[in-house]
């Protein structure tokens, strides 16, 4: 630990510390870790899609031409073929286009203009309405609050999920409104919620009468280990628990087959669906179906999609080794962080010393390496222990994560160690 | 004209009208006429987009991977293409999904929830906002209306555009915050707006200063004669009188290639664009480009999207003179209706006799053909007058929208006999 050394061996090692970061500097590398986003070669996994449905392929299962309008809830078969992902029968799914984003930003829109089953008035007419954050959590999630002035409040995720004491008290307060969840290898901490923890969340007691669990399931198949972890089906649990509107599932495949050009899902209760689709139908005459064709003919059924998925596992699994592996090298038994080692998702969640996240983000831009902002994984951008990262290994290639990684271990390492100077001249001052 | 017939003749007219309605309904047809889709025959125009962009094709001229996640703006030779349709250079300009009814939603609910540049506070805090609706209008636009609880005040058009002394003098109130505008071939009038009508529009004092109006130029390349009418640019003329940011532009390739997988425009100033774009980027990580990129490989540049045009006007325009030659033919000089003949667009619209449009549709579906619904186009459904139908001859085929024309027509005129017989009823008793 570094607090344990002697004032000459921290000297010592801050000096080779520095050394080794002007060393990797002196490289002039230009990384980016900063986004979620997969890597060409992932991308190319899906390359046979742009070729498709192809001429003359453009007739449904129920004869629907899919060139035309119409068809709001989204063609048949591509809600059974994700039926099993989503954990919901095909009427209780609505297929909507590129970006779940897009369907969580609706979903809140028309809440907050419209209210939702159960809601004495639109959110909006509200005094006063909050969500509840598990922290860390997705940026973009949060992003969407602060845009239409929805209070955040932050709830520390556990490992299996949002501390329950903390969130079964604060969802008594009926301006609560609303929680972010991505329930499995969660963004960034790949927290995999618990039973336990899920059972919690559909048979709490809340002061809102129409409280929502937003359930973004954005990682449902991106396993990352041979464990693939399952969760419990939240829907369903709800209903048992006689909350059978709680939960608005959210997933896409976004991160199964093209980034900018996925299919987006919505999945819930009858009463649910009813009303998302009553919502949509007043935006679109329908959602792009040769789209969801051409996901039919591509991965053709549920074998084939988790078939891709091991595709993409094989690619990712050596990256998030990578950066567990040089942390783990260059830390381990220092105190300087604490990292994930995650089962799935798309992140390394690392907690460095408290306040030094901004310093290590600054030295990692000094030696070329971009990483997401600290603070980000928290709302408003402001994390209060200031030692949150959020490392996203996907898109660069193998040999530049690995630089990239070792970098960024020196950077945490020699913060650190600043950190450890600064606070013993601060005692003896 | 009906009105002026001796009892006998009116009596025989009825009779033979009765005889040839029974005998078309006898032929037991099932025709559809509600709504404005392309033809099988249309969209097979653009059946090579299904095999487009093609494998390995992926790349943006700016070298951007089109699969992958960004570039919420679209990308520029998106932009580029159709940068002469919509008016505006290629950075006034945003490319969205499939639906450009969901771009006039989404700005609506983000001037709701957050207002517009130069609004006060944000739309749904106001005690009263309202809309100006031309009528006959698009009853999908309505209904966005009816949903949010905009208020909608009915302006008549006169053929080139609405009534404009009625327009300014609502516009000076200030809980008019806009104003649904179908400038060319307007659905389902055909009105196509004059230069006068637009500078008007352009420079008219309003109450709202952040009054806009809501420019959907669905039918911007959609001529049916030679005549290929221009309307003023209305962005410009906005500009040029000194309310640079009243016109939201609206536009897509619905019509133009794929009604469900087409592209969708948002065009403005260039503060306009800059608050779309902030809204938009809270919602996604960005459009599909790969259907960008499958609309330019296919279309190529703006004469093969003129040319890609002239394949469709080949098509619709016999079906357009179908229905106008068979009104003609049986309506001419009995004052039944009154009827366009579009130079371009989706519709023919149609007055009957007042009051008389409820009982056509009714009889027009006992004969086995479904017209849109009596009041459609008019806010809220009610059509004070009683007497607007719109028919939508795209959709069948020609054979289908002659015999289903003659129908109407007798359809118009039983009724409108009906309504004659009644009046000389109510005028012995």
């Amino acid at each position: 630990m570094l607090a344990d050394l002697s004032a000459a061996d921290l000297e010592g090692l801050t000096a080779r510390t520095r050394a080794d970061y002007d060393a990797f500097r002196a490289r002039g590398l230009k990384l980016d870790m900063t986004r979620g986003k997969p890597a060409p070669e992932q991308l190319d996994l899906a390359e046979g899609m742009l070729a498709l449905p192809g001429n003359r392929d453009h007739i449904s299962d129920a004869g629907e031409d899919a060139r035309n309008y119409g068809g709001v809830q989204g063609l048949a078969e591509t809600r059974a073929l994700f039926a099993g992902t989503l954990g919901a029968t095909p009427d209780r799914i609505v297929v909507g286009d590129n970006s779940s984003l897009a369907l969580m930003h609706d979903t809140i829109v028309w809440a907050l203009l419209k209210g939702v089953t159960g809601s004495e008035r639109p959110w909006s007419k509200e005094s006063d309405i909050a969500f509840l954050c598990p922290v860390p959590g997705y940026d973009r999630h949060f992003a969407i609050c602060e845009e239409y002035g929805i209070r955040m409040i932050p709830v520390p995720l556990l490992g299996d999920g949002p501390d329950m004491d903390k969130v079964e008290e604060l969802v008594r307060d009926p301006a609560v409104k609303g929680m972010w969840n991505v329930p499995k290898y969660a963004n960034p901490s790949a927290d995999v919620y618990s039973d336990e923890t899920i059972r919690r969340l559909a048979s709490m007691t809340t002061g809102a009468p129409d409280f929502r669990l937003f359930w973004d399931n954005a990682y449902v198949l991106h396993h990352l280990t041979d464990a693939k972890r399952e969760i419990l089906n939240v829907v369903d649990a709800c209903a048992e628990a006689g909350n059978p509107d709680r939960a608005f599932v959210f997933a896409s495949t976004s991160k199964m087959t093209l980034a900018g050009a996925g299919l987006s899902f919505f999945a819930s209760s009858a009463a649910n669906v009813k009303w998302f689709l009553a919502s949509a139908a007043k935006r679109t005459i329908g959602p792009d179906k040769l789209n969801q064709l051409r996901h039919i003919r591509f991965l053709k059924d549920e074998a084939g999609l988790h078939a891709h998925m091991e595709k993409h596992r094989a690619l990712l699994a050596p990256k998030f080794a990578a950066v567990t592996d040089a942390l783990e090298a260059k830390l381990a038994g220092t105190g300087a962080a604490r990292w994930t080692k995650p089962e799935g998702g798309y992140f390394v969640s690392v907690d460095v010393v408290e306040g030094a996240a901004s310093r290590v983000v600054q030295l990692a831009k000094e030696a070329g390496l971009l990483l997401t902002g600290a603070g980000a994984t928290w709302p408003h951008g402001k994390d209060p222990h200031g030692s949150n990262l959020r490392l996203a290994p996907s898109f660069p290639s193998l040999s530049d994560v690995k630089a990239a990684s070792e970098g960024i271990a020196l950077c945490i390492l020699l913060a650190a160690a600043e950190v450890e100077s600064a606070k013993r001249r601060a005692a003896a001052a």
